[in-house]
């Protein structure tokens, strides 16, 4: 009988409020690991690997540790990330660094990685390398993406390709290597394992594009924080990738010069707005949204791919579920 | 037939010098990994790895990945450390923080840990899970080191019992920890495993406390860095706080005022002289090394209680004569 969503989260909150491994001393270095954990966040992670675990009839128990490792190890990235980044805020609340300070937020975070690797040597006998293998390489990926996307900042020119590249390792690697790990510590034969990391890339990357729009689209009500914080730093998304190839010259250049200036607090609304318009002239809205929806069935296409002697149908149906109503969010 | 101490260097710096994991890209993440690795270093952990895995008859085939990642993982704590600690040398070169930027350092390291982990996915079958875990371990013990020795830095009292359990976490849990893995890799029985882990904490605090010396008593030409780094620096060492313990009053006294008080450019020569004059008052020099020598006896006994029925015995001259010859620089 598969778990529902519901219970899935549930037994992954039961295993974060109760890890011993921040329960420890020195205070200074787990406080801020439990504050960063007790922060939420939506649990895709260990959610998802639980979910493609029961799929091949694997026990939640059995791959508790594992998918939470892979949360502790998410939330190691964003400690760093956020140093990296400046980022005052996350999830509306100060960040570590700014709470703390940077020493610690690189320090509590090098713990969670090594937190995350305990728990990531608790899978199953049968799957432990292949299941350490995947969670090395994945996290390997995820400083490559990471990389990538530093050097974006003073990259001029940054293709759709290299974005791709970029988003595949700095996002959609965790959520194929979940599903990998997930499916790795159910037994799983290896070619359903590799369709099944196939359909999380492709979710992946319709995750981050996704995100790309929310930044400019979502209700600002809804979203938790202000809308087109990517344009007043000058990121370089999906969107404004897109906008230059699909804008005349006059207004491509235009919108190079609005990204090579940084912004100030008294022109920041009509920079957005400005950059804006040139996003709807060039229609990158519903590129996008055409984007994510043929990433989303190119996933589903390599999850259809895995042969149904093998999995639980009610198991496949929540997941199909859980993905869709992560891609279906109001903006 | 065991292997010598510079054979088992060559393996490991042979297989450094081949790491596939660092000929990557982006080079801006990877280029850091090598240049560090590159800086040369003794290369402690790894030959004592597998050092530990010839002493049961392990082979060096074996465990030279797991023996590898420790030194890739020592390398990676060495980056933030640096960053942590504002450090602008390292081996007489630019750290990577000073040569590249506080974000490579952070980034590149994280990367390190993340490939040390790929390396140590490799162990033999048998021994993968208690690998890991010895692994997992003592990398959560040497986060637990460096946010105690950062807490002593405003901290105004050390106890020598506070500053032996630092060390302990910082220094000796990684080379106790290169020795569990490597005779746990070379499947070891348990007892036998606890024993040499229990003589690398000895050997390991042993280290630590003659660093403390060198940095003030070592031949300047030799020990390639600048003598009474420490004292600049406020560190509370070995000799601080069994100085402490040992003078009268009124020296103890100038003593702490002497270590509040910022070194500047000026009256570090003057600091230098000071303190190493109060330190001659309280003969810590000796009772250091009355300390290092107590230490390398009890961990020897822990290592002469491993049956000798369980050991190659030339493997075991190897070990001893590399510890002793460590611990027997002149200063």
């Amino acid at each position: 009988m598969a778990q529902s969503f519901e219970q899935l989260l549930a037994a992954v909150n039961g295993r974060i409020a109760e890890l011993p491994a921040f329960r420890r001393q020195p205070d200074r270095l787990y406080a801020p690991a439990v504050y960063t954990m007790d922060l939420g966040g939506k649990r895709i992670r260990p959610v998802m690997a639980l979910m493609a675990s029961q799929l091949f009839g694997g026990a939640v128990q059995a791959t508790l540790g594992p998918a939470v490792g892979l949360e502790v190890f998410h939330n190691f990235t964003l400690l760093h990330d956020d140093v990296m980044d400046r980022a005052a805020m996350r999830r509306g609340k100060p960040t570590v660094h700014a709470k703390w300070d940077t020493n610690t937020a690189i320090l509590t975070g090098d713990a969670m990685f090594a937190v995350a690797l305990q728990l990531m040597s608790g899978a199953p006998a049968g799957s432990l390398r292949a299941v350490l293998q995947a969670f090395g390489d994945l996290a390997v990926g995820v400083c490559e993406g990471q990389q990538y996307d530093m050097n974006f900042e003073t990259q001029p020119q940054v293709s759709m390709d290299e974005y791709m590249e970029m988003i595949r390792l700095k996002t959609a690697v965790l959520i194929a290597g979940a599903l990998q790990i997930g499916a790795l510590a159910a037994g799983a034969p290896a070619g359903s394992v590799s369709r099944l990391q196939a359909y999380g890339t492709q979710i992946g990357l319709a995750f981050q594009l996704q995100d790309d729009l929310l930044d400019l689209y979502a209700d600002e009500a809804k979203f938790g924080k202000k809308i087109g914080s990517d344009i007043r730093e000058n990121k370089k998304t999906y969107l404004y990738i897109k906008a230059l190839e699909l804008l005349p010259a006059a207004e491509a250049a235009a919108l190079e010069k609005a990204f090579a200036t940084p912004t100030r607090p008294e022109t920041e609304a009509g920079k957005v707005a400005f950059v804006k318009n040139l996003y709807e002239q060039a229609d990158v809205k519903r590129h996008c949204e055409a984007e994510i929806q043929a990433m989303f069935q190119a996933g589903e296409a390599h999850l259809d791919a895995i042969p149904q002697t093998e999995i639980d149908p009610e198991a496949m149906t929540v997941l199909k579920q859980f993905t869709a109503r992560l891609l279906g969010r109001d903006y």
